[in-house]
């Protein structure tokens, strides 16, 4: 066993991580540096989500964090967040009411308060916006999600795995213009959320899954929120080598560190689609090429896959260790890739078929990360 | 008075259609005709409306034709209709249950029954395809519409210039998918409900402007059923000519009997686009060019001004008096153009700013029927 495996384990016991019970203003940057990690290059710049939770945290006090015992199991769960391109959504400003609407045509819709609010996606921006929604409306956070990391589309949440409905879904924006889908399965859910996230402009919020305790207990991915704090307090502390500290935290495998040399990427379809290439620079000549839709997808050496989606890929700066999201990639950034597996809800065959390569269009099977099976 | 406008007045003395209470089966084709010729060219081909009412029809019997003194005056009235492209509409046909979703989701929302079912556009398909869910639904049609004739949009209704709220909206289709769109201005409405659409195939149906019998009586077009029932009977007594026939029904003048020598048409932004050219068969020389954009916005001869939106200018075969809808105009086709005043609404201020040449792009201003103006 080597020493990293000695500290990764070690998490498995009673972590002091659990006794934290709210969110205040001072944890958000720390909340930020770890949804950023675990969100594999997507779901939005957390920075984003900063600036909306910081005045509503400064107003309304800190936010608790709550576990499924600490709710009814009949209580009504609301997970949410926002949908469509993060890019937009840093200049189409929410006014701050959109967690409200939600709530309220949630309530209206099921006849049923709402006890607590869930992020639907830990990665990226999406881990802090509902945040935002639990300060202003006194409402308990959820310490949870519906993905432990991100994903491009509504399909890839466990919910659906778990044979949660995706609608009704409730859709609104900064116009106070709100929608309610109601469809028979999730991938029309999807089309028309996204079409209609076009039609208000290209970015709005969304509730969906909607589900009691008892469900979202065995239908989420428990403690993520407690997790990125606990990898956003590890970045912080930042030792020699922050890569160092975060594949240390994580128990994750340093692909490949160097430098980028090269970026193709477009926008396309709603997604930012294409790739980037980092060479080694230990001047080993090694090169690994990742393969890009809105998240990191795949990191290929010589051919062969090193890891790969429904597993986290992600980029890291290498002198501070922050993430890098997709869209900020460029020549020349000295990085390190890192990557480490996702949750195992989605390495069955059930979430392969919705999250793995072929879900994305790429023609190879799910393939472990190389490293990691070589170090057990 | 010429003899056509004695006949015309006339039809200010108590009318036999009046005594109308209902429509069965056998008026199904008479209906058509009448919202052929009082759709403009537009609001899609009534025969799928026929189809779709007549099934209903045989097997609930016929259905009850109300006016307003008929309702309670706090009953609800829901306005409905087919949404997007009625060639789409032939091939993506509804599964009969779609009137009763419709319902159903504005009973909910609204907390209140529905007491009557009317069309929200009495031109072409959409005079017929909510009567096929009055049928199904045992409720009552009611006389009247939101238009008194075709247009594209749906800020393009009296309800309104008559400040009745857009939403809620409910759309639907036969996949069961369902939207609630609650908006702050009909603007929004139409753009989701346009782009929501297209994301349920190009076709979906759907009911808004909801409101009660007192605000319906002074907000919509009243009697246009009964107007279509009438025109479509007159045009099947069908003189010794038909296009005198439905010009004399409806005080209507005639701009130019002839051949169709040129059509430019183009589908683009979910419109049918383009212009026709129509010969005149006299020998004169003349030419009438009609510009297109699902319904006929404009006739012009000479770059005068004969007619235009919102006054109704309706092509007709000339050996049969059937309306001919703009995506099915070719070329050589032996016709009579027609036009007629709007409904008077339409010619206010408020009116022709929705509807007027101006808001289709037309750099002209409204220009009362050329024909009309000299008979006077």
């Amino acid at each position: 066993m080597t020493e990293r495996q000695a500290r990764g384990r070690s998490s498995a016991a009673p972590d002091p991580r659990a006794e934290r019970r709210s969110i205040a203003v001072d944890d958000l940057a720390t909340l930020a540096r770890g949804c950023a990690v675990m969100g594999a290059g997507g779901g939005g710049d957390p920075q984003v989500g900063v600036l909306m939770a910081r005045e509503a945290l400064q107003q309304h006090g800190p936010v608790s964090l709550v576990g499924f015992d600490d709710l009814p199991a009949d209580g009504l769960v609301m997970p949410c967040g926002l949908v469509g391109a993060p890019t937009i959504a840093i200049e189409k400003l929410q006014n701050g009411g959109e967690g409200a609407r939600l709530v309220a045509e949630t309530e209206t819709l099921t006849g049923r308060p709402v006890v607590a609010i869930m992020p639907f996606e830990i990665g990226g921006s999406n881990g802090l916006i509902p945040l935002n929604w639990a300060a202003r409306l006194g409402l308990p956070y959820v310490d949870a999600d519906g993905m432990g990391r991100a994903f491009p589309t509504m399909p890839q949440m466990t919910m659906n795995l778990a044979g949660v409905p995706s609608s009704p879904c409730v859709m609104t924006d900064e116009r106070l213009n709100t929608l309610v889908i109601r469809t028979g399965g999730v991938e029309w859910t999807e089309r028309l959320l996204r079409t209609s996230t076009a039609a208000f402009g290209g970015a709005a919020v969304a509730a969906l899954y909607l589900m009691d305790v008892a469900t979202a207990r065995r239908a989420t991915v428990p403690g993520s929120v407690s997790r990125a704090l606990g990898l956003g307090a590890a970045l912080a502390r930042n030792g020699d080598d922050p890569i160092d500290t975060v594949v240390d935290e994580l128990d994750a495998v340093e692909l490949i560190r160097g430098k980028i040399i090269d970026v193709d990427r477009e926008t396309s379809g709603g997604f930012v689609r294409g790739s980037a290439i980092v060479e080694d620079a230990r001047g080993e000549g090694r090169l690994l090429r990742l393969e890009i839709q809105n998240e990191n997808l795949a990191a290929l050496e010589d051919g062969e896959v090193r890891a790969c989606v429904p597993d986290v890929i992600t980029v890291l700066d290498a002198r501070t260790g922050e993430a890098i999201v997709t869209e900020r990639l460029r020549y020349g950034q000295r990085v390190g890739v890192i990557a480490y597996p996702g949750p195992a809800v989605w390495r069955t065959p059930e979430g392969l078929a919705v999250a793995g390569p072929g879900a994305f269009g790429l023609r190879f099977p799910y393939t472990p990360i190389a490293g990691a099976v070589r170090a057990c």
